[in-house]
């Protein structure tokens, strides 16, 4: 039987490389943001709305993830200073390299923050560290409020957990507090941000949030 | 440097696993549904409003994966005949040696249909024959309209694929002709069928549909 030798640091690189890119991160002085969920929760319609509210004195750049198209990265062009996108084939999640090599294409100092939209996917992504300084997790409405129990891993290790589309709570039956009650046994650093890209609830609480996050990180890169 | 060896021959086991089981379900009789999503799709909610549909005549049997949780086992197991809950910790799809330990529990001679229900995930899943007969795709409205050209393997694998949610067309931006469009580049075999499992659109499409792979299995495998 033919035998494929496969070495061991496979994950250990992936650590070194996730770790290479966070200090060339710190290196230039911006946060980095892993933008997680399922696919169509809103993760691209948010940096729609959020990239524009930061404004000029922070600029951003985007690392887009999907298997196929450049859609995501079509919409966010025109907004963010610089946006890649990386095409991960049948990939079901970035990786450390596919980042490194997305950031090799981007002058980082001119940066503030880098968002970086991962594939669409509860599951995989959430087992990979990018080299992000901060994890935010998107839940949909139309999703429903069993996901924080179904996906725990991905709920467990936010920085932030963002409830999507709270416009539809009108038009749908969805349990808030079954959300929170599972969310109190998983992760209880996390803030929970009810959020509706379209309708505004919820902005000022998230760039409140990433602001936040900026400048504890430049207290302690300093 | 430390190394593992790994056999060539996973995938082909994996193969092997899945031609197994698509045998045991034929010398029962029964066709097997791989039901395939994102999270939050309705897929639960389909298969609540499709097991009684199909009545006594008919009865079925349900694999249920989830990575935590028996939770859509719980909605389901009143309305099956039997149901099977597999977890799959931080597995991203259903691997055939999981079905096979599922169809174990059952007295497959029983049963006219077995659902099996993915974890929900547009990627990983498409990649793995698990023994069904039939695939069928969701995509619920609310995920958007360009997630046809984003997640294409899972949608050209599909047998049927299915637009659910349409009750929320009223209420959000969702254009079906994109959807149809980037499908007939795909895949011009799988039905489209527009879907409501809480308002009844499209039930008696889907019943017919299931109803009519149930007859061409009959007479292939007689």
């Amino acid at each position: 039987m033919k035998q494929i030798h496969v070495v061991e640091s496979v994950l250990k690189a992936s650590e070194a490389a996730a770790g290479e890119n966070r200090r060339r991160m710190d290196a230039a002085g911006l946060l980095a943001i892993n933008v997680m969920s399922a696919p169509g929760s809103g993760k691209t319609t948010l940096l729609e709305k959020t990239i524009p509210a930061l404004g000029a004195q922070t600029p951003c750049a985007v690392l887009v993830g999907d298997l196929q198209t450049t859609r995501d990265a079509d919409r966010l062009g025109p907004l963010a200073v610089e946006t890649v996108q990386i095409n991960t084939g049948k990939g079901c999640h970035l990786t450390p390299g596919q980042v490194a090599e997305g950031l090799r294409r981007l002058d980082l100092r001119q940066f503030a923050y880098v968002f970086i939209e991962n594939v669409g996917n509860m599951v995989c992504p959430a087992a990979f560290d990018l080299g992000e300084h901060v994890r935010v997790v998107l839940l949909s409405v139309p999703e429903g409020d069993d996901k924080v129990a179904k996906y725990p891993t991905l709920f467990q290790k936010a920085d932030a957990v963002l409830l999507t589309k709270v416009d539809l709570l009108e038009v749908l039956d969805f349990d808030i507090q079954r959300v929170r009650d599972d969310l109190s046994r998983l992760n209880t650093r996390a803030p929970f941000i009810e959020l509706s890209s379209k309708r505004g609830d919820g902005m000022d609480q998230w760039l409140a949030w990433l602001a936040g996050q900026r400048e504890v990180w430049l207290n302690y890169t300093k």
